[in-house]
């Protein structure tokens, strides 16, 4: 089976928890977007596949992953289908359970700390709503911030091992990953400053990162930098 | 198999979306934290489960779903749990990850709608962020809640029948009826505003509102007012 992932070519995003497990599980996968636009390629090809209007079942919004004839939205059900198929997830139902629940909490945990450059509305520039950003900010890392993060490392020591359930790794380490290494780059000096409360977590990513396969995919053209158009900002007033 | 149900008491929130379907479905459960204190009840009852340190797979926020020895969280993991085994899920893959993917776009939705009285923080009361709130409403009205509604407008036409999935009745028929029904509370003039646009929608919510055991439940004090304390709240100046 080749999948198909449709997403914005420009940003990391939410297409890249896709991205992470495909490529740790060494999926055959098209990455269709970044194709050249004369190859079926460029943001018209996601626009396309959201706006056919002979799907009976449309989606809302990328990421949207093809799948043969099945197309499946949302980054934590894209996770739990390919999951099971890559070796990125447990048996078990309850821990598969357990699993889409972490994801759908770190799904919260990301839309917050994207909220923050963006308090009042997606179609405002940041410098539009920049006073309100400021505002947010503060909240963010004294409460949310601590409380995600608090709330990440307890689920690493209650698990027994060094990944989210337990001994195996599973999709949403790589997804923890991925959070980490986008805070680091947008709240560098808060993430600093919490560093000793969350040792488990920093010790997750060093981890991840350095897995083979994610680590050839790091060092590839293929992962997008970080930027001030992603999903976490690094604006140093923010963080300050 | 009786279910527990651990959710604030005081308020519909997003444990009604779970209590909508585990009605319709004839469940046998208890929504614990409804149960007087000196019962097991009452919020202690949420707070000790979401607190127990011997917990290996610790929970971030309700609602939380007990069946047997499981903790499921997150509303749209609980719904995907209780679906087949309630009769409100369609038997294919391709269409339980479709009816998925449409419960977490109204994930989505409710939180953006919540963000509009709360667009800096949780922690801060309605008084203390309504100025931003006042901004951000204007932004909510006029691009978020029209492409949100006009998106499942369209699922409804393109389905082919009165439900989200076409024919039968599914537990996100129930939760997109709560959303309606939240909105018309908080947004009253908006929505009557949007009402040619959206005929379907409205068909569908007044379609579920009339089931035998939804009608039964809505009329018992089961269902919990609505109120400026609960996810969408009526604010008159954010709905002008």
């Amino acid at each position: 089976m080749r999948y198909e992932l449709y997403y914005w070519p420009h940003i990391q995003g939410r297409g890249e928890y896709v991205r992470l497990a495909l490529e740790e599980g060494e999926a055959d996968y098209v990455d269709v977007a970044r194709l050249p636009e004369n190859e079926g390629g460029g943001r018209p090809a996601v626009a396309k596949l959201l706006q056919d209007a002979s799907n009976k079942q449309p989606p809302f919004a990328p990421p949207l992953l093809k799948a043969g004839k099945i197309i499946i939205s949302h980054t934590a059900n894209i996770l739990q289908y390919l999951g099971p198929r890559l070796g990125l997830a447990p048996k078990a139902e309850a821990m598969r359970l357990y699993a889409h629940g972490l994801q759908l909490t770190i799904t919260d945990f990301v839309r917050e700390a994207h909220d923050v450059h963006h308090p009042i509305a997606n179609s405002l520039y940041y410098e539009d709503q920049k006073v309100e950003a400021l505002r947010r900010s503060g909240h963010f890392k004294a409460e949310r911030l601590t409380k995600f993060t608090n709330y990440f490392e307890t689920v690493l020591a209650r698990g027994g091992g060094k990944f989210m359930l337990g001994k195996s790794l599973s999709y949403v380490d790589l997804s923890m990953f991925q959070v980490m290494a986008s805070l680091n780059y947008a709240f560098p000096q808060t993430m600093v400053g919490m560093r000793a409360k969350i040792p488990r977590l920093n010790a997750l990513h060093d981890l991840v990162a350095a897995r083979p396969r994610i680590a050839r995919y790091l060092a590839s053209p293929a992962r997008l930098p970080f930027s001030t158009h992603d999903l976490m900002r690094h604006y140093p007033e923010l963080d300050a």
